[in-house]
């Protein structure tokens, strides 16, 4: 009898991309091959994923979402999810690159003009670049100042994921009496990273904070028109990129799950009041490690479900209305919570099915937990089921700039 | 803006039947739709569900499953799960009434030779037949002893769903030193209906006491080849009936959730300290609605999957591996397991949304509750949870007769 | 060996009353003995308890917070508790009904100036009298209007506990631009009793409509003076409403779990999967009792914890400072929240201990969570949680008439 | 108005020690307040707590067990577990350490004759001695060899808490067909520490391994007769471990989210959908933290009852029966298993009343969890759980050596 998987395999992905050029998910999973086994001595050493970027360069997944006619992918952004998701159960940091670099990337496309829009992909893809961010809506806004030859910017941004290692950031500034998004390279004059992210979790994702010292911007980095509407469908950049979240979070639940349940079978040995001869075989092993893998069905079967409503919200570009928008952002924003609570869930209690000795410092299996508990504090899980009840009894969702 | 429902349209249900003969989903909604207006006085009468079954009979349901050659509806497994859960959302009793009339008729035939399948198959829906069984196997076990003309029956069950009212009964009793699987008449003489079910529950599911006097049984109602192995597809009878059971769960679930978010919207005041104009804008009642709504989501995403691996296995038919077999039972049983938690949590904390007035008798709202926790004791879901575990770390579930 | 109680012996009482003249826990437990038998009847039934009451008045109970020199027992409020406690391990409704009597007769006795809080106390003792209240603060105020010869009531309040059986009602009633209270018996022209309490739990309680129509209220029935600011101590009326509260979800919950113990030791079968000769050796069922009970032995002694701290409160009479006041809130609002909760899992779990065959009607083991359920929506318990947190957090507690 | 502390004062000690000749409470503050504002440093760091021993050496804590009449602190047991308590609160692995050493001191004592326990208890608070421990179960057993001038001791066991540091070290060894209890000096020849403690949670508790090579044991150095039966009292030795245990968890549970309260009302920034001017008064931080607070209280007061059961079974000394033994053994069970869900809950769940900031690696706010998650594995509480339902159905506690 073949060993089931504790994952189960996304019915989502079969569908959505019947016959891909590029295999996404079998990419990512030679990443997460090569990554797993060192997880735990690079949480440990906590350096700069210089190294795990190279590898994920090297994986043909950068430029994933790119079209084809852009030399690029042409995944479908489910593709994408499950990329990030495969990839976080070897590694939640370098899953976290991932998927703030499709997140940067999007937005970067939907809020430029068609024109710009595709020369940016086309310039991706031939440069394989990785993207990052730069826009905390809790820190005081960046600005930018019209001068001659476009535009000077000043910021100092905590939390910007990927900004350090990235070829392009895409981030949002004050100009004039609005918000104008904008694009400029990570090693522009004047951005300085402070390489500074200190976090006892995600230790390598590398979200330190950025400085905007009068850096230069030419007109054609800011994307689309700053004066006008954004396009409607950059109401789905925060769903998709709490969906990317999500997928991160599973990832590293069926991570932590399948290192207990090799663990469990392999190293714990049967508590003496049992009357068993093998840890597996203890009846309160069994009862809460179906309860774990219940809660993770449940929470992949949601994500999916999320990811198929995102997925035809998306196909509906800047046709989107906002009805539309809030069916697909109602049921992100519900697999959020799920997946938050399920995954601190599993990291934090694996450790009762493997027993005392899987504390030991050199097997690292800490660091799921911690990854999990730094992640999910990005923006409180409690509002987000506040929006999902909101949805609900009201029909709304209370919009939040860059949280909801 | 449109309301958004409390229900996720189940997404499985387009790809599993595009374009049915039959359309079972709306034929259960007008079902529901006649039976909410009185669910809560049917309740409280308690009365024996003989004008509800007429509804049932008169929908076209009964013959969903039975094949377009035998004049049936020829609906997937898919399309009979969701007819429970749309009839669950308006009353729970007469959702299984619907769920046990397919478990049994789908075990008979199962278990028939071909010819006898088809022979009963057809005679069912020229019938128009209603199934029961009494199969409790916690009961001392019914004893077929062979006399000239064929068999005489006797025993005693408790728990015969739907026998009191069944055109055919299904049925395993004692043979030799084995077991047989026959079909009998409702009304054969001999048989006696206890007419003695008396939960607090599921006050109209009829399943009081059946005996059986000495019971006439004809050669041919014996079902296959009691001397042989069953066939492989009667493997999946137990998670049929579990799955069945699932989604008359989610349907009462969801039934509750919506009546209380009507109810919060439109009868509930706010609470004096939350300083809100309306209940429904009270910070706590937003964020545990969210919280109910997220894990009915999941579980209803988690029995939609179930549901596709149910198909695929049953599409398998006696070809089935015990592999593919307990694939499907794995998702059937986390389904259940999550499904009975969630089941238990939204008709229990409905009230903590609603408010002290909605205990008031003549709503009802303590039937969701009362309903979940009666058939959720069917059999322990800790055991479910167990086998759950045991599938991911054995890679086994534990053959239960009639349970696992 | 003697089999251990489910009910720790609460250590409190010793300390508050190491020599009492009337023995109130023993008074109690006579009561429940004789209430216990009849309990899921009298559910059933759901008659006004004029037998109960009877009951309660033979058993010494009515008078034990009076003061010695004025003919009573002389209890602490401690003994007050736990014969309510008691009481509600037997039947929550009669429980409810001696917590709502000490409530208002506390209230009353307050709120009163010296001499009449002597005078209503020593005819109060000498009636044997039993109260009631009308002061639900979410219906419109009753209106007290000054008359010649004194004052004219006028008014309607539901969920008016005990008030249709009571000797004597208190309530709260607009005078001038303030709030009187004030006492009135419950038989005096013009008061109407709705006789309407129609909830599916607390059958027995007797929380109805009441109506006063220009009903005549003497000068001296008006208590205190109600244009000077309350008397210190009034300030603990809701506390000690809560902890009253508090105190017969715990013993409901004690009678709930004390049920189970004897149903599972004595009537359950174990589960053919568990290997086990007794349901009572079931290691599921042993992990869950045990959950229960770890559970239910933390509320006690959270509960015990304060009403010492309200016992304390209590005594520094009217010098009693908000720091003080509050100390005791705190504790008990920490108890009402944890008490909820216990007593709702307890209610609702016992079954799946027990089996299904306890969803009998005969048993009306429903009854527990029906009580439980139905009295929890007193006032929303996450408010509760809150102002434990606010107390934590701001060294405060919002004041909410009648409810924090 | 004073800020009411998080911590409920235990009203326990007051009744158990009302005029100590040693204040340990105070002592133990003093060394919990020059230990908390380096204890995340100290964790970082991992190094051996010499430093921190020498602090408890200093505090007068040691030889607080000790009768008065042997230069003892003449505490009681409630004394003792409060000190660990209130320890915990700054730092859980220093905790730990006095909390082994008043078990093995207690050990060592009441398995001793009279004649050795009086000698053994002089000459500890006379060098003010340190103790530890050496008698982990699951390991395989250390041998001790009788020869001409005592015995020979071989073994090696892990989890050897306290060990490397201490001045006396009590284990269980075979001897012939039995087991002998007995006390060496840490520094005898033949006894090496392995000092390689790592887990990732109480990373100063020095619990690494000890190797036995051919240790020579004097006669007087076995205690008791190891061919009679242990003497009654030793069955406490089990409930006292777990409750010292108990101790520590609260402690560090308090310690915790004194930490949070601090930092929410001097750290933390308001939510920007919260519309309130401060983390402190948000709605759901109010709740969530009021929640936290409860299930402390309710911890907390738990563990007391115990301690007051403990106190009362350890007064029996060696009169004490099982029934009585049991009595408190299952008091103290329910507290741990309380104690350790409520501490993983708190430890876990403050991040999210804090935000994303409190995980900044400098605070070291995830060493609170991981201290628990760590020792909570001590052994596995599922089956604390257990025997405590066995006791309350089954009148038992399955005995399970140095576990139960």
């Amino acid at each position: 009898m073949t060993r089931p998987s504790v994952v189960t395999f996304p019915a989502a992905r079969s569908a959505a991309s019947p016959a891909p050029r590029f295999d996404a998910i079998a990419a990512a999973e030679r990443v997460a091959q090569t990554l797993l086994p060192d997880a735990a001595a690079r949480d440990r050493l906590g350096a700069s994923p210089r190294k795990e970027l190279e590898l994920l360069s090297g994986s043909g997944l950068l430029p994933l979402l790119n079209p084809q006619e852009h030399g690029g992918g042409g995944g479908s952004f489910t593709d994408a999810l499950l990329a990030v998701r495969v990839i976080g159960r070897a590694d939640a940091s370098i899953a976290q690159l991932l998927a703030y670099h499709y997140l940067h990337l999007t937005n970067a496309l939907w809020r430029a003009t068609p024109e710009q829009g595709a020369a940016l992909s086309r310039a991706s893809v031939a440069g394989n670049w990785f993207w990052g961010g730069a826009s905390n809506p809790r820190d005081p806004e960046s600005r930018l100042t019209a001068v001659e030859d476009g535009f000077r910017l000043t910021g100092r941004k905590t939390f910007a994921s990927n900004a350090a290692l990235a070829d392009r950031i895409t981030l949002r500034a004050e100009l004039n009496d609005g918000f104008a998004v904008l694009v400029v390279p990570g090693d522009r004059e004047g951005v300085t990273h402070g390489n500074d992210w200190d976090a006892f979790g995600q230790r390598l994702s590398e979200s330190g904070t950025i400085t905007f010292a009068d850096v230069h911007v030419g007109k054609d980095e800011v994307l689309g028109d700053p004066a006008a509407a954004p396009p409607p469908r950059t109401s789905l950049v925060v769903p998709f990129h709490q969906l990317l979240i999500v997928n991160f979070y599973l990832g590293t639940a069926e991570g932590a799950l399948s290192e207990a349940n090799r663990y469990i079978r392999t190293v714990s040995r049967p508590w003496q009041a049992s009357n068993v001869e093998k840890a597996s075989l203890d009846p309160y092993i069994l009862e809460h490690y179906g309860l774990l893998d219940v809660d993770l069905r449940a929470s992949l079967a949601l994500a999916d479900v999320a990811a198929e409503r995102f997925e035809a919200a998306a196909a509906r570009a800047n046709d989107i209305t906002l009805d539309e928008r809030n069916i697909a952002a109602g049921a992100i924003y519900a697999a959020k919570v799920h997946s938050s609570r399920t995954a601190l869930e599993i990291t934090a209690r694996i450790f009762e099915l493997m027993g005392a000795r899987a504390t030991a410092g050199h097997y690292g299996f800490d660091r799921f937990w911690r990854n999990i508990r730094t992640h999910t504090l990005h923006d409180p899980v409690v509002y987000k089921a506040r929006e999902v009840g909101n949805y609900a009894l009201n029909g709304t969702i209370t919009p939040t700039p860059l949280y909801s």
